[in-house]
């Protein structure tokens, strides 16, 4: 499946250059910028130019070879040298984003178990080859999400509903919360999507609008507050959502609003899905409450990017993410499959398939 | 109760003026703006620099006597002459609003009602007589559902959220939804609020926040997606909304995105209160189906007064108002007192109390 536009990518081969469609210019502007230096690459993590985590675990790893290509023709012991300041610089550009250390330590790993008598050539050569390998097994997954998910709509048309950005633009490849309609349309299914707007930082009225529209799958934007009424009034057949932790008993972390749509959906009787890979469940949050909630900055509610909406010295609470119970979960959609009526039992036993625990 | 800012008031006697807090400079300035010309008056309905039905309703009527207090020297016909296109232009400044024309016409009503030989001066006293009577009821009405919101509150205080506004800033008084919090802060009651920002207009955090912050009352901004997970997590002890139109059978029509707060509050046992004078009741309508729900210009979600945040072509649907089940409803607190769990029934009965039908 070939999406019209391109989240990330490798150009050339050695020296060559990280790619990316720059999403802070979106929705007003498609523009990719190649990136040569370390510094951009960590500068360009820092400001959202790319954000998602497996988006962001697939350019640390390209990083990583930014950071060590000009020593392609030099020994071992100056890659391994440069790569003792590159690996920290990359990891500390998000440091709550789980996938970018995971994939800058999964770069590093691979390189260690080279032989000590290898070029510096070698070193950089295999770094590259982790990390394109990183992200096409992130293209894959989602092609296998989107599979099992597209397997959930009827043939002749579904009217869908999403929160936040799980989409493309997240990922590699063509998401997950968003790859089943990326699959179903390719198939030929008729698709309407509503998009959250996804306040404070409006993801979904940026982002997931931006993309959608661009595949060709016609969407309609809502803020946050309409989602309840849209789904009561008998205009959504089922609801879509990523995440960023799932806990072992099946209870779902994700953006903050995912909880109160869930709570529409079983008013209702509309599945609520959540796709997410094996990669976001989490083996050491046994339920929900042991996943911490990320506050962030309180200016993002009052100010942000929209200017000034509320008084300047105003309480806020703004937390980044919400908790949906397992019991409100139709099902969770992974590259393995869609596990119905998740719980501790389940998911259990779909961990231990994956290989995640033992 | 003295609140530190005043929505409407007329300034001297003839010839006066109709003084507005100018909402559309809030939160960042508080300027109170003089009207004398009837041009003026209608602007400032239309521009929303006064909005919130009774407020509006009020500034109607004030309205009128601006159109016609130049010619408090001259005589009956020519007086009558004038309203025959002041009232229609008062009217026609915002045809949704409901209490508008019921002002204008309460106050046509009453000088219709004067001998035929009564001067100029008389019709123009009697219209000012009549708007300053209508502002005084809704003050008393405010007050008195104040007082019974108050005492559904524990004397050692609470934690309440709202959406929207439907405080002192839409009314001549203190408000409906936000009365009981002003009549409960007065009593030494200890609360503090979470106010819903409430897209796409963001009247939460542009006007609920403001207010309650200048009335002294401990305000915490969040999203209108936190809500539901905000309740969840225990942090709300009851939930005090407005209305825009209650039907028969006691569904609650009012700002978009009140609906998923009522499912929140309803999931989590936490009490929904909804406060509204009884002249927000409909007879007409004798369940939610009934009441048209207004869809307002696409553009507020897209951009409005935030600045572009979507792409500039993407479909949107901006319905303004949705309706929560009677089923949802823990009480109606109107200006006559508070009605549990209310269903067709008790609230016939209640309309017929107060003489709203038969």
């Amino acid at each position: 499946m070939q999406l019209p536009f391109s989240t990330l990518s490798w150009q050339g081969e050695l020296p060559g250059a990280l790619r990316l469609l720059d999403q802070t210019l979106l929705p007003a502007q498609e523009v990719y910028i190649d990136l040569v230096r370390l510094d951009d690459v960590v500068d360009a993590i820092q400001r959202l130019a790319v954000r998602g985590a497996p988006a962001i675990g697939c350019s640390a790893a390209y990083g990583l070879v930014v950071g060590v290509q000009d020593l392609v023709d030099d020994s071992t012991a100056a890659v391994r040298a440069r790569l003792g300041t590159v690996a920290p610089a990359l990891i500390a550009a998000r440091p709550t984003a789980v996938n970018l250390e995971w994939a800058v330590r999964r770069v590093l790993a691979r390189l260690d178990a080279l032989p000590a008598d290898a070029s510096g050539r070698l070193l950089v050569e295999t770094a590259l080859a982790e990390a394109r390998a990183i992200e096409a097994e992130d293209v894959e997954q989602c092609l296998a999400m989107g599979r099992h998910g597209a397997g959930l709509l009827p043939r002749e048309g579904a009217r869908l509903l999403t929160h936040c950005n799980a989409g493309a633009l997240a990922t590699a490849g063509i998401g997950t919360a968003l790859a089943p309609m990326y699959t179903a349309h390719d198939q030929g299914v008729p698709l309407m999507v509503y998009a959250d707007e996804t306040r404070p930082l409006l993801q979904g009225a940026r982002i997931t609008s931006w993309e959608l529209t661009r595949a060709g799958i016609p969407v309609t934007l809502i803020t946050d507050g309409m989602s309840a009424s849209v789904i009561g009034s008998g205009r959504v057949d089922a609801i879509f959502v990523g995440s960023d932790r799932v806990a072992r008993n099946g209870d779902v972390c994700n953006k903050i609003g995912t909880y109160a749509v869930a709570l529409a959906a079983r008013a209702h009787g509309i599945p609520f899905y959540v796709v997410a890979p094996l990669s976001t469940f989490d083996p050491e949050s046994r339920t929900g409450a042991d996943i911490p909630i990320e506050e962030r900055d309180p200016d993002e509610v009052r100010a942000g990017a929209l200017g000034a909406v509320a008084p300047s010295g105003v309480a806020v609470y703004n937390p980044a993410f919400d908790v949906t119970p397992a019991e409100l979960v139709t099902a969770l959609v992974t590259e393995r499959g869609v596990l119905e009526r998740p719980n501790l039992e389940r998911v259990e036993g779909l961990l231990r398939e994956g290989g995640r625990i033992a």
